[in-house]
């Protein structure tokens, strides 16, 4: 095993780790080490299905994988209510952590989370894939450009999926003690990211959830929707749901320019993905036709975005290694998109009042 | 001349006329008659500018056209304030009405529309040109398709274009004597007309004004946004605006397919419109791309939109100088439309508080 090669050792048999280890397997500066799940037998299995490495270890706890010393760094895509209580214990253990989305059921969680991981030194990212795709940094580009783009003026996202009926009963991501936030949390993560990305990061200042959230009868949302505010005056809207087919939108509207894209979470296709720009357009004459039409932009990738997660995940932690302090833009985006989580789920609460974002 | 030919008398020189002139002068079934101005000079000069057939007979008030025993119907594109005065004062002398949107500054105004154009028995049709593509009808077979889209969920329009200082000083539609709704009653409409569309002209039961309008000093609305829910649950959101680059989005999203189009109200280019259709789509496997991908469905056209909207208008005509009812359908989807921007304003003024839409 080289020595650049970070070690992960795997909490859970959740099936996103199936998309992960591979990842992982694919990365070129990562391996798998080992895999922890509550029941060894479980464990042994999946990692069989699954052609993990042979030399995989596998554990009938979690704790395990945390006292392994071959283990570098921990992949965490437990139900959210567990985040809380396995990322302190994996910092406690030096463990850096890449932990799944939702980060936590709420910002004071999370913040928690955070500290845990400032004071043990350890690098904390969240697996939102698409930040690392190479068409994500196109886009930037674009939205970057005062010429092409201009000024952000409104942003609106959507991420919906239809589940199946046995999801509705039985996911995890429908359950109250497991992921409270439902397809805020899970689905709306995407959206109110894409958001914020558009928005350079810059935090809104009022989040209005909007009147239509289906809930389930434990009261985890299924479908919900808002609208946020700048201090400028841009806006954006998003709508996240469970309960229609399957849609992943971005479309942000600058002064100067437009940006569509279709797939902004996951792309159709693993080695290409793209988005549409429209810059300086109008209509000509007559107003019978627009001038110049969009374009579409290819953005060609070797590596799939969640091998390039693990890869920039691996070389911050391989930075760590070599004295370097962590990285602290992961955890802060992380941070910024779950504020918005509970606003949202705030302004649901109120009745659908205004809810002032406080950083 | 032939006798299937409706003769055109049009109110007033708008930069539209430029427009409809040549779709009338393009319509088999059309043709300019007369064009009235409050300026006979201003009529002679656009007249010439604009290659109206020599034999057009030149107006210098709009009561003359009215009165041209030769004049089978009127293209009104005057200010919103006047559309009442000037459609009533049509009506009472047997011309039917082809009326710019919006089609009024509120609906009481558009009864009285109505009333006007159902007591003379002529025929009035508003002028949204998009409702008469093929396009539209290839997008409605797709939203009715049981299998390929299921029961429409959530709709998702934006129409906004960014408009200069000049037009944001002395543009009609930015003035409160003129046009009070501003690019709620322009854009706007295009957004509500789009969402009934979606929903198969279903009237929404709650309208809420999102909370980012902006106002110019005098009051007249600049960019706006809102949401709408149905009975059933279904939920749409729409964002217009004069300060935003041209953006022109129909997203339409079933239990099992989602529609897209980023030209709806007026395609990119005059004989060919595209529209994205995505059916049953599901990840794959490992969850890192999309089964099917989605298709790009291209529909021809002879002639343009507004050309096919003439057409329709005139045989309608046609068809009650040979004895039969003005169509209702028309006037209805207009009434629809208005009282949705209605709700919408109401809304504002409200404090963005939910009204409830009564037909």
């Amino acid at each position: 095993m080289a020595s650049t090669q970070i070690r992960f050792g795997i909490l859970g048999c959740a099936s996103i780790v199936r998309k992960l280890a591979r990842a992982i397997a694919l990365a070129p500066t990562a391996t798998i080490t080992a895999l922890g799940s509550r029941s060894l037998e479980k464990a042994k299995k999946f990692a069989a299905d699954n052609n993990f490495p042979a030399e995989t270890k596998v554990y009938g706890s979690y704790d395990a994988v945390l006292d392994d010393a071959d283990v570098d760094a921990v992949y965490i895509p437990l139900p959210t209510s567990l985040h809380v209580r396995w990322v302190i214990a994996a910092a406690e253990k030096k463990k850096h952590v890449l932990l799944e989305k939702p980060v936590a059921l709420n910002v004071p969680e999370f913040d928690r989370i955070v500290q845990a991981c400032e004071s043990a030194g350890v690098q904390l990212m969240d697996g939102t894939m698409w930040m690392h795709h190479p068409r994500t940094a196109k886009m930037r580009e674009f939205l970057s450009d005062s010429e092409r783009f201009g000024q952000l003026k409104s942003v609106h996202t959507v991420f919906t999926f239809a589940v199946d009926p046995d999801f509705l009963a039985n996911d995890i991501r429908v359950k109250p003690d497991l992921d409270a936030l439902g397809a805020l949390g899970d689905v709306g993560w995407y959206c109110v990211r894409a958001i914020l990305f558009a928005a350079d990061y810059e935090l809104p200042k009022i989040v209005t959830a909007l009147r239509d959230p289906v809930l389930n009868e434990a009261g985890v949302i299924l479908s919900c929707g808002a609208s946020l505010k700048w201090e400028d005056g841009k806006v954006a809207t998003f709508q996240c749901s469970y309960l229609s087919h399957l849609t992943m939108d971005l479309t942000a509207i600058g002064t100067r320019g437009t940006l569509h894209v279709h797939d902004f979470a996951g792309p159709f296709q693993e080695d290409v993905a793209l988005f549409s720009a429209s810059s300086n357009a109008g209509f000509n004459d007559l107003l019978t036709g627009w001038v110049p039409s969009p374009s579409v932009h290819t953005v060609m990738t070797k590596l799939p975005q969640e091998v390039l997660m693990v890869k920039e995940f691996s070389s911050l932690v391989a930075s760590i290694q070599s004295g370097a302090k962590p990285e602290t833009k992961w955890p802060t985006l992380s941070r910024k998109t779950q504020l918005i989580l509970d606003a949202v789920k705030a302004s649901i609460e109120k009745g659908f009042e205004p809810v002032e974002v406080s950083p």
